[in-house]
């Protein structure tokens, strides 16, 4: 057990020199950053050569990055409300997004992460964008920023600032451990408000700006890119509109991890880094058709990276199958905070922290209910190591696109190019789906060759089903009741 | 104005005898009675010549009863939400049921008909059934009893157990006006609750109970029917099966007629009759396939029965397109309370409250978003004297049923029974609809015959389409971005 373990740790480095070995161990801190619409395309230890990610890759080279980590639904409250409660937001409540006319929230007399770790003792904070609701559910002590879901001027834009506005936090004198929840608005698409009060992506044909602004941002180099030299991953289209966008999203990336940077240089100096378990992922994949709102892989295989204290494998590479359904069960654990297992719908990974394989994460599951309020599309998927399986429950309908991705100009010229693609799938494909999607991942890593109705694939997608459906019981999902005679 | 007229009534009957000329007119008291599935086709003011309805009659008779009153969306939360702020669902947030699963809510910040009346000077109080939320968008000062969403053992389905419990409220010694909104279960479908939570509404093939019991109610006396006897409208299919839960529906009924006689019995104990405005009306149609949960007028076409102090007419009959989103900018005229015009879909109809005509109230609108959260069917329609247009917005999907529908012997037996046949229409065009809906009432009063692609009627489609767009930007319809290019 990781937990054992760092209180060994714990008490070698803080306690024995003060010789109170027979205080109680203290508990770590957590500190939980979470960002908007980070696909794993866009990081230097994921393996992308041109972008600089060079705090983020320094955090994966001091813990354990994560291959097959995966969220639970592409879209940022719901996603956000698995992350914290460890249920599937069909089981929490929070079906779609929080903020107007939208205004989806998890049930009351829930609990999630921050009220956990209250009640055990923690000091807990939350800074940069929040997006979920109703705060009774997700109640944090000291709120050092709101944020605002589509607030151009929001303060998760800056992400060095944001840090800095968290130092006083992190470097309070309080025997209670912390936890601190760092939301960064970075890499969401940048919006403006109309004079109605809603949010317009609109900038075809130039890029959307990711955020990037002339002025720039306090504390932040801007780092900028070549639309020649970004790396174009095989869901999206190979064209200017495309590149010149991937160009945007590459620069907010690099602020983010400046912000990133900025965070640890700033718990170091608060002497707490040593006992703090730090955690990166995002919300969902990037802000393109094709990855976020999807359960394809783009939009729920995530960067995951965890640095924590005491950690013997620096640098290494963990495998297992996990998904935002286990955070909440795996940091309790890391805390040594019980909680009944029954009251979440994933597990603790934390015997893996550090990197050494877990045998049996072979397998997560997806949930997508709506987005927008007007973006009813739900989905329940499968996926193992080899296959994937999607359910899609209202098939009858185009696949609905978000607004941001709407008003996309890599989607707009894709639309008025005439090939009919986009990516590696037709746009018909894409827009209109069956109510089975079966793909062997192995084969087909892209998802565009769907076998559902295949013979030769008659055996995987019984078994896959029958696993799904399982699941989708034992998570109370309310759809199942659609199809019962 | 009525409002003035019944300031003179007030000044006759209560100041003049006191000598207190120069005090401020009083405002009269509110009494809203809301009854839950409750259609015009089950009362004997509306033309039925078997169900017993005599207190609901007597108040017809002493009132005004309306012939083309309408919900403007067939579902309990929504439906509420509009009659208590005079904004569509799709405006103030409730956009389906608020009980879990469904967790819908109005949007935080929004005001409301007990809101504003208490700023007025009101005291108010709820009691039954209440089903929208926040409390902070509909504050009661006084909670009688909260009733709950299908609970079989909810007051709501004792209607004279809940005058009885009404009675302090109304004798009161308290200077203030009042206002209580009187909210019965009856006559909504009867339901068990299984073991794991969830209602189950399945009784087939002996007819849903309406919550009648064999055991009755306090103070209420069983009134039993021949199913034979009863009155099976045209959108219902003749069969054994639908004849029973008719019987049962009637039942349920008669029931709730007893608790409105019974509060009306205390109201005039209490001395406050003549200040009083007694409204009745249900929040949508009858809980058949056909009708709850549609927009069809079984749905919507509502009974709608005002007894206004000093009525100068009474028994007569108010034929005005009215809807449910007028109803509290009527209240609030009523009560002589302003607001601005702006704040609410509807209008005030204050002027027709005691049957005189309403030039100009010739057509009314309807938004219906979802019921259960697995419901998801945007429509929104226009109905004039002659016709009605209704715009499906996500016409793929099979028309969804809720699970006291989907339950009931009555749509098993019509779907089991081989016709093809459901009331009017055949069972695959219920459940299957087109984009765009248009019917000919005068013709074809029963909705069954779509002449959207009639090219006679193109004329009547576009001039109706063009309303209702209008009233969608008037009433800022989050829908309609989903139809910018």
């Amino acid at each position: 057990m990781m937990t054992k373990r760092w209180r060994r740790v714990a008490l070698a480095v803080f306690l024995l020199p003060a010789l109170a070995i027979a205080a109680p161990a203290p508990r770590p801190n957590l500190v939980l950053i979470v960002a908007d619409d980070h696909g794993t395309d866009a990081l230097g230890c994921y393996g992308n050569p041109v972008i600089r990610t060079p705090h983020l890759d320094a955090l994966a080279a001091a813990g354990t990055r994560y291959t097959h980590a995966f969220g639970t639904t592409a879209s940022c409250s719901p996603s956000r409300s698995v992350l914290l409660t460890g249920q599937h937001n069909h089981r929490n409540g929070m079906y779609g997004l929080q903020h107007p006319p939208h205004g989806f929230q998890s049930f009351a007399g829930g609990r999630s992460l921050p009220g956990r770790l209250a009640a055990a003792g923690y000091r807990t904070a939350r800074i940069g964008k929040f997006h979920v609701a109703p705060e009774s559910v997700y109640p944090f002590e000291a709120v050092l920023s709101g944020g605002a879901a589509n607030d151009p001027a929001s303060l998760g834009r800056s992400p060095v600032e944001m840090a800095d506005q968290a130092a006083p936090f992190l470097a309070a004198k309080d025997p209670r451990p912390f936890f601190l929840y760092f939301a960064v608005d970075d890499p969401h698409r940048g919006n403006v408000v109309l004079p109605d009060g809603r949010p317009s992506f609109d900038t075809y044909p130039a890029p959307n700006p990711f955020g990037n602004r002339p002025e720039g941002y306090p504390g932040v180099t801007a780092v900028r890119y070549d639309p020649a030299t970004v790396i174009v991953p095989p869901f999206l289209p190979d064209t200017p509109e495309c590149r010149a966008e991937l160009a945007e999203y590459y620069q907010a990336v690099s602020r983010l991890d400046q912000g990133v940077g900025r965070l640890m240089e700033l718990l170091r100096a608060s002497g707490q880094l040593e006992r703090t378990l730090v955690v990166y992922l995002s919300d969902n994949g990037v802000a393109f058709p094709g990855a976020k709102t999807t359960l394809y892989d783009p939009g729920v295989r995530l960067p995951l990276i965890v640095a924590a204290p005491g950690h013997r494998r620096p640098g290494s590479v963990q495998d297992a199958l996990v998904s935002w359904a286990d955070l909440t069960p795996t940091l309790l654990a890391f805390a040594g905070v019980d909680a009944p297992a029954g009251e979440f719908d994933g597990r603790s990974f934390v015997a893996g922290l550090d990197g050494l394989p877990l045998p049996g994460w072979d397998e997560v599951y997806g949930s997508h209910s709506l987005h927008e309020i007007t973006m009813y599309y739900p989905m329940r998927s499968v996926r193992t190591r080899t296959h994937k399986l999607i359910l899609n429950l209202a098939p009858g309908q185009d696949f609905p696109l978000a607004l941001d991705l709407r008003q996309s100009p890599t989607w707009i010229s894709a639309q008025r190019g005439g090939t009919g693609v986009y990516g590696r799938r037709p746009i018909a494909q894409f827009l209109r789906r069956p109510g089975i999607e079966l793909y062997d991942l192995t084969r087909d890593p892209h998802e565009a060759e769907n076998l559902a109705e295949s013979p030769a694939h008659a055996a995987v997608r019984r078994d896959l089903l029958a696993r799904l459906q399982t699941f989708r019981a034992r998570s109370r999902d309310p759809w199942l009741a659609t199809e019962t005679p």
